[in-house]
């Protein structure tokens, strides 16, 4: 292992025994929390939580929104208007720079990257999976395109079962880290994803998070580097995020692109920003202009004003405008849609919500929606931990307010 | 366990077995690092590395600065005169926004959360530790006071020989989740704590880590809080840092105060140039102004502008006067300071090199430095990955190496 290099799978990764000693130490000493479990020590001053006035200012009859919010145990929530925040709101104990999980709203953010390599042509929707990633050859991967895993569209024996210990998605959990390992699971992520099977069909939706963790292999190969820098390269360093995220990584170094994501709700906020912007970061900025000065916090300042005269695209139009128009919804299965959504569909990682105001939202299990929508200009964070993963009552409860702020906007 | 409450030791807390259900999940969702190892995804752009214009900057005649650097395994180097870094280097691979691991300097930032209470009258340097943590009673604690602890001149039957697997200090790092853990092992670093005896005398060094952990316990204990979170509030948010910090966490949720905190090179160095400047960050902030665009960057300019003008007292000028004027020599063992530092001494959790410059340092295994220089005014740090933890000749040739800095400066 050189010095600069990731934890790779072989022998030769540093470990909780090893990581003191050299030469794993070079590598470990600048990459602790990806063996131990840290805590942060915040640069930003606590406040206390007073948001309600914020809600108050967002100017529209939404009857008894604090408690709605209170009632689907939500932890962040924010609506995003052209590029002004027009109402917050935090419980307390959570604050504005306090990372949340995005659970799959993680997957929607693996598009973004997926869709700057296809920009580049550096990988073809159309290919097979296997030319980019041949350790999946004989797995069920082993025939569907790229295309075919960003729609989901691939039948796998994946029982997507949050609360089944014999369910698929538990032995994923396990293989990722997210879980105490049992004798038998596989090594890490990469050889769980080498297990699976199916039966050979494409073209019906089947939701499966596997298949966000073979885009985000297929990116590691493309590029040589590891998930989590591509994701900060190529999305998070160009978003002007007001705070780094964090992604949870397996005993291979490799970072849980569907559903391992951490952080602010602004900063995802300014993911559905680029959103509607048709793939560019309005005042982005590249890399950080040099400060010589430690004590002196000007240079920053003159970055910033620099910075608010670039654009920086993330991903092509042509990317994100697919993704607004949505999928088939002849190929989803009722089911994943309750209620007055039933024409909606999957595409690239995100769900159209199939009505006429074209709503697009990035979901995860517990009530995490990036929800965009094109009539207002407006993104909509809400960030909340639901008792349950997930239900057609969670979901229909949770939509219909998120729907009920776009109108009342 | 409430919603907003850290993860006691009692049955109620989140582990890797129940932090997706509720009521664990609530707290679990924006803690996930303390639970599952992450990586971070950064928003800075990565640079090539090609510091070494700033190395010859330096302006001064080092012969060979940068291979004696290399051939410490140095990964950052920096030098703060006054307020500008008149030189700082990076290794290939580690990068100015990146944290490393600072070991024992910690040590050094827990004494100023101390000291902060000691200046509130919240802590009292000559009572007894038990008056604070009563559950030390019976341990080799139960009689020392705060300040012994603080100088570490209290008899532990504790081996602190880093690669001996039956030495306390291997115990303590497998109870603080630094290594696998073996049956038999206390459940975490508070049991741990409780365990350790003496043979009851006092008044002789004993470097002993156990003591900073004691002093971290006594600040949960006075205030009420987690340590990461009075580390934040009283020390890092205070600073104008880069970077949030981080520390490791036991299945407790207790933070390794003696050697667990990571943070960036140029945050080390605010830390160095608030002792210079006598307990107050010159420039500092409190809490953020808001911002309500997301998109504009324009508020965070007016924060900056607004900051120069502001100074933040972190701890008492007459809390850094003590530790500039080093301890008792006389209590020292030999063995502690090797070659020309003899006359070396330790005082609330700083070394003194014992010389005429009166350089004062947080030192850490591996080779991180946190060197003081009153006579130039200047802040030396060198974060290092030396492939031993220590011996007399890695610390004397990285000793005299910053001392030869200093001369030149």
């Amino acid at each position: 292992m050189t010095a600069a290099s990731h934890p790779a799978s072989g022998e030769d990764r540093a470990t909780l025994d090893n990581w003191q000693e050299p030469p794993y130490n070079r590598w470990a000493f600048s990459h602790l929390s990806e063996i131990v479990p840290t805590a942060t020590v915040s640069r930003h001053a606590a406040r206390p939580p007073g948001a309600l006035a914020r809600l108050e200012a967002l100017g529209v009859a939404i009857p008894d929104l604090e408690s709605r919010l209170e009632a689907t145990y939500t932890d962040a929530f924010l609506v995003l208007r052209g590029d002004q925040v027009v109402a917050e709101w935090y419980r307390a104990g959570f604050e504005r720079h306090d990372r949340h999980l995005v659970m799959s709203v993680s997957k929607s953010l693996c598009a973004l990257v997926v869709g700057s390599l296809v920009d580049e042509g550096r990988v073809h929707t159309a290919a097979p999976v296997t030319r980019y990633v041949p350790e999946l050859a004989g797995s069920v991967y082993d025939g569907p395109t790229v295309q075919q895993v960003l729609d989901m569209v691939i039948h796998v024996d994946y029982d997507e079962n949050y609360v089944d210990p014999r369910s698929q998605v538990q032995t994923h959990d396990r293989s990722a880290g997210w879980r105490t390992r049992r004798d038998g699971d596989p090594a890490n992520d990469y050889e769980f994803l080498k297990t699976l099977r199916g039966d050979g069909s494409t073209g019906v939706f089947q939701y499966c998070s596997a298949n966000t963790d073979v885009l985000a292999w297929v990116i590691e190969q493309v590029t040589g580097n590891r998930y989590v820098d591509e994701l900060s390269s190529r999305l998070w360093a160009k978003l002007g995020a007001d705070r780094d995220a964090t992604i949870t990584v397996d005993p291979a170094g490799f970072g849980f692109a569907n559903g391992g994501v951490s952080c602010t709700a602004r900063d995802l906020a300014r993911i559905g920003r680029l959103m509607l912007d048709g793939g560019v970061v309005r005042g982005g900025r590249g890399a950080d202009a040099s400060r010589d000065a430690v004590g002196s916090r000007v240079a920053d300042a003159s970055r910033d004003a620099a910075g608010a005269a670039d654009s920086v695209r993330v991903v092509s139009r042509a990317w994100v405008d697919a993704i607004m128009a949505g999928g088939d919804p002849a190929v989803m299965d009722q089911d994943y849609f309750p209620g007055e959504f039933r024409t909606g569909s999957y595409k690239n990682q995100w769900w159209h919500m199939g009505n006429e105001r074209g709503n697009v939202s990035a979901i995860g299990i517990h009530g995490q929606h990036l929800w965009l929508d094109p009539p207002t200009d407006s993104v909509i964070v809400k960030l909340s931990t639901w008792p349950e993963p997930d239900s057609d009552e969670w979901h229909l409860t949770q939509s219909r307010l998120l729907l009920e702020v776009c109108e009342a906007l």
